[in-house]
């Protein structure tokens, strides 16, 4: 049996402040090109390419980044963007989300994804999609991706696995033990260690019906809001009452009928400036280039470097530095700092200086 | 008694490949603001006030630099730009110059200097020239100023001072032993060790007649060449006739009249990137700021950063680096190799790149 027609919902909210100055307060990260020749949020368009219709494309995204958003995506028809008054997590966008794709075609699956990921190759991901599709609408699960982990990462959280359901398409259908918000080095160690732990990617596949169930039951306020919006209130003045949770936290870890799939494609959230080094291809030296920017390198290996096209980089006698620059910023941060670059943009804020 | 009126001769025919991306082949070092906050040739400029008047101060220049002097000099008369057909070092140059201060003021000191050097504190400077003047007024003598040298420096040339011929305002005036051509690092160590050895600053203090009779006697093609000038010729046609020898080997290191007056003053040649440190101010961190940028440093040391107003430099985790930015430039140099950036430049001049 063919499952009903898949919606792609993109979450394209994030500011991205790991990747000053290229990213910027009117500039986040989905609209960069950080990785390949096209803004993140256009990899992610063009990789729904054959699974996905554009017309059956939403992209989620706040108000101020609507013309953001049609820019990067020309194909995308303009009633489908929707703007949230303001950022308040996944939760709330999630549930936005599901009332507007149930206002347009009840019996449907949804695909949501976040807009600033690296995936490939796309076949095996609509593989993946397909099958959990297909697992959504026959058992009315909540499905999220899992990734099996290879190093132990203390920025993602964490999914443990409990026994497999039964396989679709050759992909194991697992429930969910439980899920674990981002643990310390030393438990990061562990689950690498014990195995049995995936990565929660932020990538969920679900009936229309069955989120809506979920959104009623565990996000009551998201909604009786988005009811009201339905009978004619403004969704800028009901949107604040919504609790501002993740939507791992506010329903997946409270949901029973949670399944996770795990994935065999190549995934990368492209976290911070050094995770260029996992997407991007290196030259004979180990540097990457990112951005259109030239390289000129004398002496100069492990660097990451980006800039503009029409720019150049020159490296003598250096290595293991990333170096940015965008506008009217330069960043020169040691890769093992890469994860500073935040703290250093919530200094800028805190002092009140331009450049963000 | 009075010397006659000084004349002061800026030569600023460089063009400062070591300070790429700031230098380019249409803005050389001197009109650069990499220390203080005036182009390097409005502060040499400055540095002449109440010392020679503007009107008899000439900039010698490449004719492609006209514009750029005037630019940086609005307070230069037109007319006291020599423009050098095609920049042919220093001895063409200070020919020129001698013919015209000649044809203006026949009874007249010159004070040769070159447009990119940081000197401090003026009145010191003032107070050497003075000197420097009388001498070479009384008699005759073509006195070239030496630095005393702090460190085994492989990018100057030297000079071995013979014995004190007279003491002046309190400062020794001495023969010259020999000059000595950019040493080895071996050498280098000798001389600083053995002393009596002095920088050749190429700071130079002549009467108008003791220069034209040396041009005369040891550079005669220059003579000929600017005495066809005088009497109608094109100087583009003749300039090139004049062999392209700086002074010192073209004539000092040829004449009997040199004297050389060590000076008690702060000099630098700003020679590279890495010099920066010693003529600009440093933070607690030991960083040091040029050209306007504004810098965030999270745990940098011993850093020299460039870049211009308007901008800023973000350093995360780093030390003992060079961090320019410019126009649509970058450059990430270790400081043990600013050296290196005119090999690079040259390196993209020889690949037929752009940001030259």
């Amino acid at each position: 049996m063919q499952p009903p027609e898949i919606y792609a919902i993109i979450m394209a909210g994030g500011s991205g402040t790991r990747f000053w100055p290229a990213s910027r307060r009117d500039r986040p990260k989905q609209y960069l090109k950080i990785s390949g020749g096209l803004p993140m949020l256009a990899q992610t368009w063009s990789r729904l390419e054959g699974l996905v219709a554009p017309e059956r494309t939403l992209v989620v995204t706040t108000a101020d980044q609507v013309a953001e958003v049609q820019g990067a995506l020309p194909e995308l028809p303009p009633l489908n963007i929707l703007a949230e008054p303001e950022a308040r997590n996944t939760g709330p966008c999630v549930a936005l989300a599901a009332f507007e794709v149930a206002h347009r075609s009840p019996d449907s699956i949804q695909l949501v994804l976040p807009a600033d990921h690296v995936i490939r190759p796309k076949e095996a991901f609509h593989r993946t999609v397909n099958a959990a599709a297909s697992e959504a609408n026959l058992r009315g699960s909540l499905i999220v991706f899992g990734i099996k982990p290879t190093w132990p990462a203390t920025g993602f959280g964490y999914i443990e696995a409990g026994e497999v359901v039964r396989e679709v398409d050759g992909m194991a259908v697992h429930r969910v033990k439980r899920f674990v918000e981002k643990p310390d080095p030393v438990r990061a160690q562990t689950f690498l260690s014990e195995g049995g732990f995936y990565w929660n990617a932020g990538i969920f596949v679900w009936h229309t019906d069955a989120i809506l169930r979920a959104v009623q039951e565990f996000l009551p306020q998201a909604h009786a809001s988005l009811s009201k919006v339905k009978k004619g209130a403004d969704l800028s003045e009901v949107y604040r009452e919504i609790p501002a949770k993740s939507v791992d936290v506010a329903i997946l870890e409270q949901a029973k009928n949670v399944r996770m799939l795990p994935v065999d494609y190549f995934w990368s959230d492209v976290g911070s400036w050094d995770a260029l080094s996992e997407v991007q291809e290196k030259d004979a030296n180990e540097n990457v280039t990112s951005g259109g920017t030239e390289l000129i390198a004398d002496d100069a290996r492990d660097c990451i470097v980006h800039g503009d096209p029409g720019e150049i980089t020159a490296l003598i006698g250096v290595s293991d530095l990333i170096v940015v620059h965008s506008g009217n910023a330069t960043l020169v941060c040691h890769r093992d700092r890469a994860q500073d670059v935040k703290r250093l943009v919530e200094r800028l804020q805190r002092e009140g200086r331009t450049f963000l």
